[in-house]
């Protein structure tokens, strides 16, 4: 369990929200490793002035198109896996729903394995 | 103070996820010396789409009354404690509103306490 | 990027979310080094009883005003700055919109530099 939670700007379609999902999905099994059975992930659309973006800092032009992700994952992953992860999300993201690379915003917390109940009540990734 | 998130589907009453929301401050309480004043708590609901869950991971079977349970909470509880809070909540989930265990899904955040501030402009839980 | 999350009890104005959103960013920016261009936040609404705060915790009065701010943002920051930044944003968001000090509650949730995507698929951040 990833938790993945995406905030985006609203009116945008149920397909574009699950195209998303998808990418964001088979970004993580593809770059970190993550069983492709393990998708949890939460979407939330906001009024303008509730998703507050900057629209150059670091000299990227982000637009109303924003997307923020932000993966609650087990810690564990290297710099390259990182980096990984960060271009697969951009690439797959600007393929379908056809999102810019520079409106992509990713932000990972990293947990022990131990923190993890994916139901029944049991630490299924506690050894 | 934990901060607790709680995700599920739409088209719940009022009443259900106040138990929810009881249940998961009582395993707290119960179970890793949460005081029982320190409760704050958001619970939001979702549409069908925007919660995803799997089904089946680690062959559990999950349903539309999957709840997301995550916990930003300082550091120090012991494996033993996680899992007795893993096992109280879903308990107590299942006494009241009547979840399925295998719906049950938390993920915990741990910070030092230095990083809370309960108002007043003061930490205080730094020594 | 911080990231902030702001959560608070459904009614108000936007000009009111906006004057958070500028009182959490300045206070940041005047006690902890956050650079002026790095804004992102994320503000929901919720209704009662979606928001649950205890109303005496700690001695601190709270009301239907509160405001839950959680931070994610690059660990470094000394307990001092901290502390200057709860003050501050307790301070300005009692200027403007006029929130109460003991309605003021801040998480921070902390992560390496390299956790970061600020668009265009690279880690910004990383050396």
């Amino acid at each position: 369990m990833p938790l993945v939670r995406v905030s985006l700007l609203r009116g945008t379609s149920k397909e574009f929200r699950t195209a998303i999902s998808d990418g964001v999905h088979r970004a993580m099994v593809e770059t970190i490793n993550v069983p492709a059975l393990d998708r949890f992930q939460v979407i939330t659309e906001h009024d303008k002035g509730d998703l507050v973006y900057d629209s150059s800092y670091l000299d990227i032009a982000r637009s109303d198109g924003v997307v923020f992700i932000q993966i609650t994952m087990n810690s564990g992953r290297t710099l390259e896996q990182k980096r990984a992860l960060y271009h697969r999300i951009a690439e797959l993201l600007a393929q379908n729903p056809g999102i810019r690379n520079e409106d992509v915003l990713v932000s990972l917390v990293e947990v022990p394995r131990e923190n993890w109940s994916f139901g029944n009540g049991q630490a299924q990734y506690a050894e």
